[in-house]
């Protein structure tokens, strides 16, 4: 794993090319966005269209993970291919004083390369340990035990962030200098990820416990 | 513009060929979650590799609009090219009995197609008005107005809604029948986007007022 601190030398495909005053491309930065949001958007080339595939991302050192199952279009699809992970969040609506201006604060990350299918079955399942863990800590070990079968029909693929990039924006709106004469409210409205109260399974065992971890959860 | 209640006829591209019984193709199922949340991740192809932009979408009627830069590499790389626009939204994890049966609920539309590039300028002021007014409806007009030089620096593409697919997932867990005598707690934690208060910019002048509209907005 490299150091931390280096920055994940931006090719030409992920250096931001507009608005490049957003672009960070240090490993914190992209770590910690990464982790804030767990779901991904992955695009893909299949029979020379593009597929943009809503999936669930987890991170281990400086790789991106994903699954699903191994007979689907999209694992079959990205695996050795060209993607493009996305993760996305959206913190705020700017409003500005001029409609060019209207914006929206947020997060991202994009991240470039040919994923690896992790294929030995220890390995995968350690790291789906990780990404169950991930949500709720010790989760994996109170779980019906998983079976050899499921480990099978089940893919991971994973992504080096040797090509990854970040773009953020935070803060109120910016106007052009003489706009900020103009009489009309600016300002930010800011959006956040919520979780509610946990909803139990109405199929529980009367003496099951919720996890204490449960209610520590957050995402965004 | 089709009959709303008619579905939008799935080809083979759209038709979700995983987890078949979740996916939904009448127009209303995919307008709401359009309406819903406006941000999308636009994927496209880009000297042979996928891109996936997020971007912010709106919808009229049965088209998808968005709009960017007009110099932009997306605005460029998408106009006539093959697209898939992707949203989605994350409604809750649905932690089951067994590791293999986590899922999340949600909801997400795909709409794929060739964007076609709005030119007349007072169309594509018209909607941008419709795409500010969906956030704070008579905003438009409250704001600084729009010149001839921005209308032309932005770009706007849309997509007709006759390749699209929705996706949902809602609801308790999912076990196999055996795992309901497992002895752990199951359930939802339900997660949705909240609004906060608005917070006004420091360069407010003193004298303008917040519009009312703006706590009735919601996302998601």
């Amino acid at each position: 794993m490299p150091d931390a601190a280096a920055p994940a030398s931006p090719s030409a495909r992920t250096r931001v090319n507009r608005y490049r005053w957003l672009a960070h491309y240090d490993r914190q930065t992209i770590y910690a966005i990464l982790d804030a949001m767990p779901v991904a958007h992955v695009g893909y080339v299949h029979d020379g269209n593009p597929i943009v595939t809503p999936t669930l991302q987890w991170r281990e050192g400086d790789r991106v993970y994903w699954h699903g199952a191994a007979h689907g279009r999209m694992m079959k699809a990205t695996h050795d291919a060209e993607v493009c992970l996305t993760v996305s969040i959206l913190d705020g609506l700017v409003l500005a004083r001029a409609a060019y201006n209207f914006n929206i604060n947020h997060r991202s990350v994009m991240v470039f390369g040919r994923p690896e299918a992790v294929t030995d079955p220890a390995e995968k399942t350690r790291l789906l340990k990780r990404f169950v863990d991930g949500y709720v800590p010790g989760q994996w070990e109170r779980l019906r035990p998983v079976t050899d079968q499921e480990i099978k029909a089940t893919a991971i693929l994973s992504l080096p962030l040797t090509e990854a990039s970040a773009k953020l924006r935070a803060g109120p709106p910016e106007d052009g200098d003489e706009d900020y004469a103009f009489p009309v409210w600016a300002g930010v409205l800011p959006i956040r990820l919520a979780v509610g109260a946990p909803e139990p399974d109405p199929r529980n065992l009367p003496d099951v416990e919720m996890p204490a971890s449960l209610t520590a959860f957050s995402i965004g």
